[in-house]
């Protein structure tokens, strides 16, 4: 009975300037017209205690985190996150959609940073307790147009925009790396992982991820 | 060459209100005198990233911060704090004081929380990368006057004492259990331990502190 009344767990993964919490915005609304209860949500930073360790992520204060501390925020905010409020929202039946989960962690840290896969792996694990998502949206997209995009993004006029974080700030071929890693994991598991083109405009993609939603909710 | 003029590791553990952090203050002074290189530092907090993780855990903002993620904020906290404190320092010759290291996550993490040890002893090992101090002092007390030291302390000026943190607020089984837990640790690795009795006063704790300090510089 369990299995039947639970919720859905949607991840929005890709490089930056993918587009995709955009489009995460507009399955919100598009499912939320549709009757279901929707709990949009993201890692790092999907809790009180998360935006703290956003916040040291971002700007450790000394010019940067080591590598080891970065994996191990990344897991005690997941640790956090996966009990506080995905798994309570799966457990009424709520479908959560997050900006970013495990899988991010496996391509950052794991492939682009070197960290051993092992430990990576072990790392999510133990942080989600062995909670996968029943679909991960890989928006793909060339880099170049990713970061053109962003840079559009910063000519914004919001404050965080104008600022663009510590991890906009990688050369381009660390984005390369984190692409080509998103989709060597994506075609390890194609039963969950399903790669959207993104190059489009923002409708054209939305089409494509309507698609691939209403085959899960049906 | 390089273990001869590596410096020491010296680490202070025990119950709230053993006396370890006057018993830090009072050795820095003391090697100073003495001409050694001394850096006092603590655990959470040694950095400036750790005092954001130490903010965090002292007031995870939802009422509390699961365990499973306190757990790994620690071992975020040491990770960082042993390659940009302890080993830099150790490299230098210097002599490094710790105000808790990572015996405190398997007392209060593992024995008394009840994380599975060997997941603890993991995390240790991973965020430590195998350091072990050269000295740990064990100011051991009974529960009671420990507490009542505690409160004394609150009665104080101090704002921060006025205002008990989380850990300060357990019941009195959860210290007793830390107390007993320190002691098995403590007997496990003679070599590296020493339980020096905290009951009597400031001055004649520290006079055993100094005969143990003797006997790992000379």
């Amino acid at each position: 009975m369990e299995t039947m009344t639970r919720g859905k767990l949607i991840t929005f993964e890709g490089i930056d300037g993918c587009g995709k919490s955009t489009q995460m915005r507009l399955l919100e609304r598009y499912l939320a017209e549709r009757g279901f209860t929707v709990v949009p949500t993201r890692e790092p930073g999907g809790t009180v205690l998360g935006k703290k360790i956003r916040s040291a992520l971002l700007d450790g204060g000394e010019g940067s985190v080591e590598p080891l501390a970065e994996l191990l925020l990344y897991a005690a905010d997941r640790a956090h996150h996966v009990r506080r409020v995905i798994m309570p929202a799966l457990n009424e039946g709520k479908v959560v959609l997050s900006d970013r989960f495990y899988d991010a962690t496996t391509v950052y840290q794991g492939y682009a940073r070197g960290f051993d896969l092992t430990l990576v792996n072990q790392l999510n694990e133990l942080a989600t307790g062995g909670l996968k998502p029943d679909l991960t949206l890989l928006f793909d997209l060339d880099v170049e147009t990713g970061l053109k995009r962003t840079l559009k993004r910063g000519a914004g006029t919001g404050a965080e925009a104008a600022q663009p974080d510590r991890l906009d700030q990688e050369p381009m071929t660390f984005h390369e790396q984190v692409r080509a890693a998103y989709l060597e994991i994506a075609a390890r598991e194609p039963q969950r992982f399903r790669v959207i083109p993104a190059a489009g405009s923002v409708e054209e993609t939305f089409e494509l991820v309507i698609k691939e939603i209403q085959n899960l909710l049906n």
